[in-house]
């Protein structure tokens, strides 16, 4: 798919695709690696402050959580075309999905939280979108996000 | 190793290996790619419920986390089958778990817990089975589930 | 790069390259497989016993984490050297790290955290050290470490 294509595909379900993140000095938001791309954590950063900070279950819904998610998506293409260096029809398939929600002890839908990332990636990509995934809760994330979730795909 | 070959291993340690899951929608239990097969977080299911719900140190023992990390065990050497169409005899080598356990957070024994898991694989797949691991303690899991392990292996 | 030239950049910011860790039975320390390097999550451990112990935010500061992430650092680097038996040259570069810090609900900077341990692969590494990176909070960890983190490098 090209960018266009993504970006009309993601407008179908309201989100737009943000410019490509910003290298930073060690860390850095994806990396090209023997055919393979790995999306470091995504938060649900949206026009440079997070979607969604907090604890799910506490000061945070489902349903907020799950936009948070749908965020994090997003995100993750675009540090996908950063890697590809725009060149998105490099993009072959998804292949994992590591999602961590902020969530307190007593919240047990992560999965619920987790599927609104990989709905993004099934709606844009399709078939190509169909990955493995874990979904995990966590105490805490930077920044006091409450979704970060990392990515694995592979590249032509 | 063929899939007969498996199921008597698991038999002498107590173990039976479930039906190859059902594959969802846009996340699956597992995925081939490259010569890899990555395995979704696995849950302690049995026989279509949790073989263990809570926290580990609180109305779950070790030795529970423990049966629960082995049921896992199980679970994703099923998911590595269905991703291999049963194909059990294109498996390689297992390389690496990550061990996710719901813990109180004065439970600081997440390797033993994950030593369940690990030992199984040992059992059946002898130095095929051996393989880095991390393992960690988290508030809580999908569905309330005491344990999930992720895996990653190695196909001819 | 040689092991001596390594152990020369780590003392240049103050650490030492420990004797490669034991391999463990089922679960080992590395795994090399497909040009890869998987490092299991490495714990502080420094010279037998934990640098840090307890959770962030609570009797473990941040600086006291940072520290501890950089002996994680050279643990790791340690284990890829046992991975490759001792022929560190081999080592291509650093794709992804994921770190793992024992937290306070309310602790929110895992990334400052993490960034102990990506500093000091930059500085081994320089480019070669620039990777992908996930970073989350725990509630607890195996030994009541404070720092646990796991590499995935490439080997020619």
């Amino acid at each position: 798919m090209t960018r266009d294509q993504i970006c009309a595909k993601l407008l179908e379900i309201g989100l737009t695709l943000p410019e490509a993140p910003k290298a930073l000095a060690v860390y850095v938001p994806a990396v090209e690696v023997g055919g393979l791309v790995y999306v470091s954590g995504q938060l649900p950063m949206k026009e440079g402050k997070l979607a969604a900070t907090g604890i799910v279950g506490q000061s945070v819904s489902l349903e907020e959580a799950q936009a948070a998610a749908r965020q994090c998506a997003v995100n993750a293409i675009a540090a996908v075309g950063l890697a590809l260096n725009g060149e998105f029809d490099r993009l072959d398939r998804i292949i994992k999905v590591e999602a961590f929600i902020a969530s307190d002890p007593g919240f047990t839908s992560q999965h619920l939280v987790a599927n609104g990332f990989s709905e993004v990636l099934g709606h844009v990509f399709g078939p190509a979108g169909i990955h493995a995934r874990a979904a995990v809760g966590v105490p805490c994330l930077p920044l006091n996000a409450a979704v970060e979730v990392a990515l694995l795909a592979k590249v032509k």
